[in-house]
């Protein structure tokens, strides 16, 4: 198996009330998740924000969670951006401030086709010397990664991994059946909710942004499925899917993005391990009453007491 | 009236064969787009490949703009990004450089709802002394910019003008009677196809990809409207959705993108404007059976001896 | 020019408070149409509400209508069924009725392709002796009809005419272009809104709803263009967008379909020419507030008295 | 637990090559399903080509299965047609024809909100004195059911069952959840390829196109996970999965419609259980070369031997 299976969560960047990135909070959300025995780190995905961050903060993201890290867990960075020339910059800044690996999604804004996508990650992978995984996110990129293109890719050497957030849980087992052949190639979902079956079916990690939140939750759950117990594996899941209605308590008010990682801010503020759930301009963060709904599925999970 | 009307065409950026920026050529598209009568040039849209370009050739190529047209035309400049931040980072940049006005679509990659695309609005205008031009590009944003956003963010000053390309002409219809008392307030529609329908419901300008090719055609239609004359109008329209034909060309093998600006930068070759049809990578360029499509058409409409 | 031509609305069935056909009403808004002028009639289409009526239903309103227009205008008829037999069916129950005409969608529920979508019309139009006219209406069928399918069946003489509420408006002038030379083809747009814009591209008619409330506004609107006055088309086009406004009354509370065709009900009963403003179930109707609402855009545009 | 459990095919309905039903191959068919072990069966769903069929045939076709199957599975009946009428009528004759349910999708063609879709749900059920099983199937229907609409039908019993049909794996897991509770109620997946998950996740059965081809696999799949045997339900279901490739042997040339249909109805006529491979009109047939290719996948999979 390759070196990167497992919990992986998407590390949430906590902010200061004026939008600045709190560095202290952020050293204890990577502890956290190091305490809470996951298997590996994703920083700078969606779950990050990091669309909304310039080049110097990622940098400076990347560069604080490495040191922070420190060998521990391997660390894989996101390196999302519209075009191939700019992921390739941020590829190669990545590498160079110690990543194990960069996540790369299709393009973006300009209207490719697979083809083209292909191309895309080839160039990527063909400027750095550490692995590419790809990221299917079509609710953000508006494209799928077709299951030709992915097995292909993988096929080629282009990418050594796939994170699903396509929600085609069809496709991805056909890849994982595809891909089964390829040396150290790895298939992680990056649901929250369907953790179970995607292990059952032979994915080899999950990255859920809930995980933030509790990662013990999601170890028990992978080291159910990996002892066999499925029954076991379910219950967690059940509970872990209670847990994630946070995400829905904004919604209608903020938009889905908002409403979801917010929901992580807060309940991260109540556990104390952030100082606020300011969201990164112009998304609105949860307010009192909707802070008081998550506190309540918290006690609900067992996550705070009652 | 504003000092932002007529033919404003998004000006095609020319590469040379290993992809960097033909700057010759490029000055010789701006003098050609000038000479052919516009009324206005806009920097680094969508048919500019704006999105493949990083920070310091989108700069080099606004002070190439800025040096060239000389104030001779307003030179609006597109401040494409997922970010509000970065957004800002652009649009300081792009004024500092001497640009008129800025161009801003809504947030993408991240979902957003109206809300905080009008805060994405709002804090980008903030942020500079030039107007900003709200992009309504829902094919590559996602978002539709809903008639009352858009009213709204005009009603504020947030926004001096609407470029539409959301092809939803009844929307562009209500925007404009709804903005009808704010002053200065401009309309331009990003249709090829449909210019003369937008001009006779009252929009201020067109913003026509297709102007790289044929700026002549788009004056004499604007000249057209403005004298009252519906059927020279439309029938210049109609001489120019047969030159449009060059979009689809190369559709099905290269994605619609690559086959629409591809489609701009082969004619404008052949007519002797630029050097090579190569398209920014990893888009793929109309190979030579295409191009032979490509001066078929360019005879069909009198742009070339037949 | 074909005898399908100019003003055209799709014809509004009242319905009694138990949800009944409400046929003395159905009468009086025949009638309506007929006074103010229009040039034919859509009888079971989209705004008749066809999609919720049983076979025998569909078919006492064919013959009421016909019945009741008794030659005085063309009565074109919806055939709309989502398999090709039963519209078949349909058709030829029309056709023995009286209709002029038939119109008909692509299929739908079931996912077809082009060529299947061709096989669809071809054999409808082979089971009758009276015309076909291709209804693009993606918004309900979830298919477009491609600009290469509608001009292959027109050049076959498949359908006869194109009735366009795809809302794309540079597809149905290139529709127009291509078919220029098909003797007797016609292309009516299905918008409200931007009549004046299709007319002038070369729209032999128009089929709105809004017509069940203003027939001689939409008359007008087509008499100025006749005579080559944009300015009194604009003009008479921008007043009944502001009546157009009905529509949207009631969305947020009501589904878009219930909001739009109950906007035009409630007009309607306010104008005295139907009973009550039920709507087929499992529809909501516009409430009190609502209809407050709608008078006070009757009046905004002269239909009400002040 | 309810009636209506385990693998309950959607029952492909066998053409002569002109069109009409083939009774004694469809006989077969029912007789194979039986034999193979299924649990019930699922008659006039979109497996069935349902939507194609006039009432007369839909009306054959139940009494037909009612009268092969005698009593010895549970036989569920789409009624699928897209307005509530309709519906109900059809739903009428189901029962009287000895129906032991019906099958009854969201409204579709008109746009409808969630609250219209309830009351069509309502309605139906009001109408019949058998369980009505909702049918999420938003590729056909363009609505999805929203997890709040099926579990509030559920709780108030205008609901027995739901076939979901969407793909959103996550959805269907919070619907079992939160209807734990609800005596009788039942949740079934319409997914050929995840039914392991499914059925993990606690969902009551699996309504399997694939099915008619291979019943004893789906049989095995489920016997395995009523073991609690994790291992050999994944490596039936892989199998299946390998199998299921055959929907897209003609995909590109026929609809995706047509393709999979059609490759269920080649496959089975390999088998010697159907006579032809015909579709209703005017979705195309698989040919001689894409015959070859299913049986290939036949061989494959240990259907045909080698």
């Amino acid at each position: 198996m390759s070196r990167f299976f497992g919990v992986v969560p998407p590390v949430v960047v906590p902010l200061l009330a004026d939008g600045q990135v709190d560095y202290p909070s952020y050293t204890r959300v990577l502890e956290h998740l190091i305490q809470g025995g996951c298997h590996g780190l994703f920083v700078l995905g969606s779950t990050s924000e990091v669309i909304f961050f310039d080049e110097a903060t990622r940098q400076r993201i990347i560069e604080h969670s490495v040191k922070v890290v420190a060998g521990r867990l391997p660390v894989i960075v996101g390196v999302i951006d519209p075009g191939t020339e700019r992921v390739i910059g941020h590829a190669r800044a990545a590498q160079q401030a110690g990543a194990d690996a960069v996540v790369v999604t299709a393009p973006f804004y300009a209207i490719t086709n697979q083809q083209e996508t292909m191309d895309h990650f080839r160039r990527v992978r063909g400027a750095i010397d550490i692995p590419v995984v790809a990221y299917d996110l079509p609710v953000c990129v508006h494209t799928k990664l077709a299951r030709s293109t992915t097995v292909q890719l993988a096929r080629e050497g282009a990418i050594q991994g796939l994170k699903d957030s396509s929600g085609d849980d069809g496709n991805t087992r056909y890849v994982i059946l595809d891909t089964r052949d390829v040396s150290d190639f790895f298939v992680m979902t990056g649901s929250e909710i369907v953790v179970d079956s995607a292990l059952l079916m032979g994915a080899h990690g999950v990255v859920p942004g809930l995980g933030n939140v509790d990662p013990a939750g999601y170890v028990r759950l992978w080291d159910a499925v990996q002892r066999g117990d499925a029954a076991a594996a379910r219950a967690e899941q059940e509970r872990l899917c209670r847990l994630f209605e946070i995400v829905w308590v904004a919604s209608g008010r903020l938009s889905g993005g908002a409403s979801g990682v917010g929901g992580f801010k807060t309940a991260m503020r109540r556990l104390g391990l952030i100082a606020t759930n300011t969201m990164t301009s112009p998304r609105g963060s949860l307010n009192e009453a909707e802070s008081q709904r998550v506190d309540e599925i918290l006690r609900s999970v067992g996550l705070l007491a009652a």
